[in-house]
């Protein structure tokens, strides 16, 4: 029996039940979970098959385990969509695909955070692109963070929840190829005025423009990959 | 040590190998692994260990493991977006949210399926529709799956894989208030018309008017929701 790795899992229950545990006990991303003694114990499971359904939850982000620390609720849990944990490589059509995806959401989304223009959402935007200006002459890691936080944060502060973990989702790609062409062919400084401009329209409340603007960068974006791709 | 389950764990490289194995052998979904006794010799690794990192990479539909037959390559591996497999319960706003999502991202990929009007795509369609017809009168359930079959494949059929992921990945959650309230509420006959109405649109290459009904029919929908929630 213990042979049988197809069998269906005592995990599968377990996992559900972990998860119950944190819903019934209002825990949120961040709460520290009981040690892994005391759920094992509580489950009446020996630790090879806790350690199983915690994995999986880890996985998918519903649980973080930190290394002598604990278990915690991770933050994905409340999640629709997620990034694919195993995904590693992104194909020549699924970069252009990938990009026609974000042509499409992120600038009605950007129209969106122009018409709400939350103060605390925007001095996140200002934060973020600050903290890409102080990389424009440095590591390359660092400058693509700091604007992938800042077309993240753009998303979230649409209002719409789940547009904005669809977006994580497709920046969270591993697309070092599409790193590495921006970093050869692309305009860092460019780069950095459009998403300044963009910013301004939304500060200045003005949705037209920032749509405009937020489509004309990622168009930019675009064109650069393509014509290194065909 | 066996007793620290946050350690950094070996299924994490486990996964890796596993998914190297299923990359280098070009193996595509639906395709067989090694037995789970040849996975464990080749990587070296007892039936617990192994069994963890099979579970991690089933959790995330990497492969699929089926009681009794064995383990395969599953059919999410390559996807950019997936659902999340721990999601459960759709508070009210996220409810509408998602609407919105697929109000802004359905229409425009209608518009696109019918300027490509790929005729197996639209054979597909029209089974979906046939299928949804016998269920009209039946049971919920099965009229459900039909119409999101449907929903999905139009999708799907826009020719932009990633976006075809993230409509498919919004409609794998388990909406079960939102199942109930269109059950009580909504009125099935006309829900199919509108969905013969843009198929009809599509076959005959009308992107404006494809794009226009789906828009029409999402607002429908979620006019439905919206009066029974608020």
């Amino acid at each position: 029996m213990a042979q049988d790795v197809t069998r269906p899992s005592l995990s599968d229950a377990l996992t559900e039940r972990v998860l119950e545990l944190i819903r019934a006990g209002g825990l949120r991303p961040g709460d520290r979970l009981p040690s892994a003694r005391e759920l094992s114990e509580r489950f009446a499971v020996t630790t090879p098959t806790l350690r199983e359904a915690l994995r999986r939850l880890e996985a998918t982000g519903a649980v973080q385990m930190r290394h002598g620390s604990g278990i915690y609720v991770g933050a994905d849990l409340e999640r629709v969509v997620i990034p694919n944990p195993n995904f590693r490589r992104l194909q020549a059509d699924q970069m252009l695909q990938l990009l026609d995806a974000r042509l499409l959401i992120e600038p009605p989304l950007a129209a969106m955070t122009a018409r709400r223009a939350d103060p605390a959402d925007l001095d996140r935007l200002g934060t973020a692109l600050d903290q890409a200006g102080r990389h424009l002459e440095g590591e390359d890691a660092e400058l693509d963070t700091a604007n992938r936080t800042f077309h993240r944060a753009a998303a979230r502060a649409s209002g719409n929840a789940v547009l904005g973990e669809v977006i994580d989702s497709l920046l969270s790609v591993h697309a070092s190829e599409q790193r590495e062409i921006l970093r050869i062919f692309d305009d860092r400084a460019r780069d950095h005025d459009e998403h300044r401009a963009i910013l301004a329209a939304m500060k200045a409340g003005d949705a037209e423009r920032a749509e405009e603007l937020m489509r004309a960068h990622l168009l930019d974006v675009k064109s650069v990959i393509e014509s290194r791709l065909t």
